[in-house]
C-alpha cells in the first residue's frame, strides 16, 4: 500500500496543522476494485491523519445524468455501503450527501460570478469530458459549470488537500483561481487554496485490458462481488495473446493479471518470481490466475461480508449519513457565514 | 392609471384561481419615477388582486456587480423603503431578500442541468445586455446563467404571472422552456408555467430626453427627491429645441414635459388642451413645466414623507423584510420539497 503511505508523508511534510481533505464519488454505481486501489485504500489510512470529508456527489452526478436521476439517487446508498465496507470509519471521516447541504449550492452561485464562460470552456478536463460524452454544442449549463460546483464543495470545507488523478489537476487549478478571485473581490482571505494530492498508484486496468476499469464498460470487479463473480472475472482476464502454450515465454507488460498482482499482492518478491518464471516460459495463465484469484478472494471476502451486514440494517446506514450530513452542514454553514459576511449579505444580523 | 387597471382585468380573465405574481428589482440604487410608472404603481393595485411576491434581487445584482457588492447590499434597504413608501402593503405583498432564500440557489442548480450553454447564449435579452455591458468574451458565468436563476425565482413561488417589459419576453419564454424540460425529465408536473404581463405603459424617458430613465445616466427623479430636486429636474427637462419664443408653435411628440404629463397628470382633458395650445403657439415651456412640477410635487410629497418616517425606524423595516423572507422561504421550501421528491433526493424521509 505504498500509495497510501506516500500520501500520508506528503501531508505531514507540508502542513503543521491537521490537514483537511475533501474527496468523494459521483453516485452512479457501486464501487469496484479500481476505486479501491485508486482512492478508497488511501482514504482508510488518511482518516487517521487528516480531517476527512467524503462527498456522495449526487448533485454533481445529476449534471450529466438528466433523466437518469433514479440511478443517481439509488446509488447514494450503494456508494455509502462501499465506503463503510472497506473500512471508512464514520467516527473518523464525515460521510455526507451533497444535495442535502444547500450551503454548497449557495456558494456555487456566488463563485459563478468570478469566473468567465470562456475560462470554463478552456478547462482541459471539461473539454475532454465533453468530447467523451458527445455533448458537442449541447453542453448542459450544469455540466459546463460543475467545476465551479466542485470548487464550492472543496472551499466550503476549507479543504487543504484534494486527492486527484493527474487528469484532474486542471480542476484544482481552477478551484484555486476561484479562491484567489473571490478573496480579491471581497478583499479578505475567506476561502482557502488547496493542494492536489496525486495518487502514486497507476490506474487499474479493466479485466479486458482497457486502460480504465469501469462499471459501464462491463470490465470491473465490484467490491461486493461474490466468490463466483471474482473467479469468473479473473478467468476472463486478458493476459498475453501470444502466450499460447505453457512452455512459451510470456509477456508481463500489458498483462492484466500481473497488473492486478502488482496492485493487490503485498508479497512483492513472490510477484517478481512469478514474473521471471512467466517471462522464461513454463508458467501457465491458469497458475497466475489462481494466485490472483486467491488474493482477490481474501481481499474482498471481509468487505463483502461487512457490506451484507450493513445492507441488512439500512436504518443504521441512513443514520450514519444523516449524522455526517449534519456535521457537513455545520462546517459548510460556518464558511458560508463568512462568505455572506464578506459580501455584506448579513441584513438580519446587523 | 390605465395600465394598472388593464393588468388587473387580464389577470381576472385568464385565471379562476387567485393569480400569483413574482416581480422585483435588482438592488443597485433607490428607485425613481420610471419605476413608479413602469411597475410600482401597478404593484400597489395588484396586491389586492393577486398573491404578490416582491423580490429584492441582491443575488442577481451581484452577477454584474462583482467588486461592487457594497452598492448591492446597501441598496436592499433603499429599494425596500421605496416599496413601502409608494404603498406596497407588507400585509398584502411578500417583500423578501433573494440571497436569504437558499432554496432559490438550490433550484437554480437543478435547472442548470436542463438548459444548454448554446441556448443561454441565444437569449436575445442576454445578448443585448452583454453588448451593453461590454462583456464580449469575458461574460461571467453567473451573468450568462442569470436567466436560469430568474426562472428559479419565478418557479419556486409557482408564479402564474410575471410583469415584464417587452424586452424581457425572451426571459419568460426561457423560463417556460425550463419548466417543460424539468417536468418532462421527472415525468411530473412539479413546476408551473407563467404568463408574461406586459406593461401597458410606455417607458418613461429620462429628463434629458433619452429613451430610458436611469439613475446611472443621471437623468432620473428619485422617489425620495426633495421639492428643490424635483423643481430643478423639471426645469432641466428637454422640451422642443425649436420652440424658441413663446409665440412659436411647439412640438409635443418627443417633448419630455408632455411625456411626463401623459404619465402623471390624471386630468386627460387638461393635458389635451395644453397640447393643442402648445402646438398652436403661445404657450411657454415655463407654463407647462409649472403644471408638471405641481403635479410631481403632489405625487412625491406623501411618498417622500412616508419614506422619511420609515428611514427613522430601520428596525421596523428590517422586521418587515424578515417576516417577508420567512414567508418566502416557507413557500419556496414547499416547492423545493416537491422538486427534491421528483428527483428522488429524499434520502432522510424514506
Amino acid at each position: 500500500m505504498a500509495g497510501g503511505i506516500e500520501i500520508m508523508s506528503l501531508l505531514s511534510m507540508t502542513h503543521t496543522n491537521r490537514p483537511t481533505i475533501l474527496t468523494g464519488d459521483r453516485t452512479t454505481g457501486p464501487l469496484h476494485l479500481g476505486h479501491y486501489i485508486g482512492s478508497l485504500r488511501a482514504r482508510v489510512q488518511l482518516q487517521h491523519e487528516a480531517q476527512q470529508f467524503l462527498l456522495l456527489a449526487d448533485t454533481q452526478a445529476l449534471t450529466d445524468n438528466v433523466g437518469r436521476h433514479q440511478k443517481v439517487t439509488q446509488n447514494v446508498i450503494e456508494v455509502a455501503l462501499d465506503y463503510l465496507a472497506v473500512g471508512i470509519d464514520p467516527a473518523k471521516s464525515t460521510i455526507f450527501i451533497q444535495s442535502q447541504v444547500p450551503e454548497l449550492a449557495e456558494l456555487f452561485q456566488y463563485l459563478l460570478n468570478v469566473v468567465t464562460v470562456a475560462r470554463l470552456e478552456r478547462n482541459p478536463t471539461i473539454k475532454e469530458e465533453i468530447r467523451l460524452r458527445g455533448f458537442e454544442r449541447d453542453i448542459p449549463a450544469g455540466f459546463l459549470t460543475y467545476p465551479v460546483s466542485q470548487a464550492a464543495d472543496i472551499t466550503a470545507f476549507k479543504a487543504t488537500h484534494v486527492p486527484v488523478g493527474d487528469d484532474q489537476l486542471p480542476m484544482i487549478e481552477q478551484t484555486n483561481e476561484l479562491v484567489r478571485r473571490f478573496n480579491n473581490t471581497v478583499d479578505r482571505s475567506v476561502l482557502v487554496e488547496c493542494e492536489a494530492v496525486l495518487s502514486q498508484v497507476t490506474r487499474l486496468p479493466g479485466i479486458d485490458g482497457k486502460a480504465k476499469m469501469s462499471k459501464s464498460l462491463g470490465n470491473a470487479i465490484a467490491l461486493g462481488a461474490t466468490p463466483d463473480e471474482i473467479t469468473k472475472a479473473v478467468n476472463n482476464m486478458y493476459t498475453d495473446q501470444n502466450h499460447l502454450r505453457v512452455s512459451d515465454p510470456g509477456q508481463v507488460e500489458g498483462n492484466v493479471v500481473f497488473a492486478f498482482l502488482d496492485a493487490f499482492e503485498p508479497d512483492v518478491q513472490k510477484v517478481d518470481e512469478l514474473k521471471s518464471h512467466y517471462r522464461r516460459g513454463g508458467l501457465g495463465d491458469s497458475v497466475i490466475k489462481r494466485v490472483l484469484n486467491e488474493r482477490l478472494q481474501s481481499l474482498i471476502e471481509p468487505i463483502r461480508a461487512r457490506r451484507r451486514e450493513l445492507e441488512e440494517d439500512p436504518a443504521e446506514v441512513l443514520a450514519i449519513l444523516r449524522r455526517g450530513t449534519m456535521r457537513a452542514r455545520e462546517v459548510a454553514g460556518e464558511t458560508l457565514s463568512e462568505v455572506r459576511g464578506a459580501l455584506g449579505l448579513t441584513y438580519f444580523q446587523r
